[in-house]
């Protein structure tokens, strides 16, 4: 006898269920009970992505469960958090068993090596796959970072580098067969170790969802003050470095979905911070400085300075 | 100049974010950071409402608010939880400003009276009108009410009246006028109050979603034990009276999404639970019995039981 729909996804999503830390009572009942450890802060955050919007029609589901974690954890490395657990509200037009097993599985892969539960959720019918992820995680007391710390003088870092997916999403386009570049679309990676190694040292940080200027726009306009970002220094890939340098550097700097953190440390934390990072896989560099006012300005090679619109992409 | 749909959420969304309880940072950054209060676990419950498939298509924006927050408060109030926080994924063919005011406006009403906060969200475009809220509350450590702790004699009890929603439907569907019925369906009230109320006293609860027997069917199974309900005990409204008597008993013991309470209370704590709830608003009333094993079983008029089926709605 073939399983019912409910007993599918009961099968496929179960299992994420297992292994949680703090976890009282998981799936199963109308609430889940959980347990913020004792001086931490819970830090939570939702986002849905809609096919046809937020990703290609057709995206294969083990793609697509990497594609909704990575963005989704993304903020809570962007916090300095340590993801705990996650709920999962989908849409879909079917239970179709293979689409079902393929994305549990694919979203299995990404939270087991941090001990991250599924501790609910609710799947319905609907006419567009629609899929919103709740995360969260727990950062101590007054120690998460937050958009509105920048000051005048602390220096701007990048993690890995920049403008990747944007390529991946072109190769795609383009039917091109650079695999590094269409799984830095696909699969970006949440900086989550980085997130909490660089808490003790940076004053503000953001996750590049929109592109670097737009996220960065959004530190300048919490911390109240300006930028200058020298594009010289952007952290690119030998992959992105296939493509024509105009088109790389206006990826680099615009290009959405890097998933890569935009943070910024005090001067005098600098050499602190670069000697506890020396070590740590995810290479930061630094890209530009916070000043006191004037925007954000990007350094020209003979060293003046243009003031430049932050343009990003707009969700809605 | 219009304001554009980003300003329009920002505009009608950011006022539920005021007054929050433990908020330490709200809307705004990549995370909310939030406190759990000591000694107080959290509890989250996560639905999703899609046009068409769970409300009918056409609903006014204020009835979908009320029904979807009371739907979802509704699980917090099974476990005795205090609510304390929502996040919105809202997804919307388009961003209608009368929609938004009138959806957000009445949202705030439900959540006002109980400091509730936005503290997140994700609004998004899409073809169907789709709407996953989840919940966050808190109870004290070891004291919130699940599914799992009925025990063979506890005496099963239920708050307010059933079988008004599918009334209320009915009418709807009939294009019947009895605004009372019509607003236990559209306007379900949370029973918040008394799960707090019951909570040092029952041994088991759950909210009335799918209707009553397949809801209390979710008890025994968790709680492994059996039941006889006596349907002459049932709570009903005079408005739902006006019906034939077999039509309502059907209504009241398997239409769904009264998101009334259904509990059991040990027969050692009837006294003390009876006595604690006297000036309660909301009646509470025994129905029924559970049994050592033997299932689901109604009592008959001439006091023999036959065994039912606990046929509820399937979201699926």
């Amino acid at each position: 006898m073939a399983l019912s729909e409910f007993d599918l996804i009961a099968r496929y999503f179960a299992p994420l269920g297992q292994n949680g830390r703090g976890v009282s009572l998981g799936i199963g009942d109308d609430c889940a009970i959980l347990d913020v450890p004792p001086g931490q802060q819970l830090l939570v955050s939702i986002d849905t992505l809609v096919e046809g919007v937020h990703f290609l029609p057709g995206t294969a589901a083990d793609n697509l469960a990497y594609r909704v974690a990575g963005a989704c954890l993304s903020d809570l490395a962007a916090m300095g958090a340590e993801p705990a657990w996650i709920t999962l509200a989908l849409t879909l037009p079917e239970a179709e068993e293979l689409w079902l097993k393929s994305f549990s599985g694919a979203l299995a892969e990404i939270l087991d090596p941090w001990n991250i539960c599924l501790v609910g959720g609710d799947t319905t019918r609907g006419k567009q796959l629609t899929i919103s992820l709740q995360v969260h995680g727990w950062a101590p007391k007054g120690k998460a970072l937050t958009r509105n710390g920048a000051q005048s003088g602390d220096l701007i870092y990048v993690s890995g580098t920049l403008g990747d997916s944007a390529a991946g999403l072109d190769q795609l386009q383009q039917k091109g067969d650079n695999q590094y570049l269409i799984d830095r679309f696909y699969r970006p990676t949440p900086r989550i170790e980085t997130g909490l190694a660089i808490r003790s040292f940076a004053s503000a940080a953001i996750d590049i969802s929109d592109g670097l200027l737009a996220d960065l726009g959004h530190i300048l306009e919490r911390s109240q003050v300006g930028a200058v970002v020298d594009p010289a220094k952007l952290p690119l890939s030998a992959a992105l470095k296939s493509y024509p340098a105009e088109q790389t550097l206006d990826w680099a700097l615009r290009g959405g979905e890097d998933f890569e953190l935009a943070f910024t440390v005090p001067p005098q934390q600098q050499q602190a911070f670069e000697s506890a990072l020396k070590d740590h896989l995810v290479p930061c560099t630094q890209v530009g400085q916070i000043t006191k006012d004037g925007g954000l300005q990007l350094q020209q090679p003979d060293g003046s300075l243009t003031a430049c619109t932050k343009d990003g992409y707009r969700h809605f």
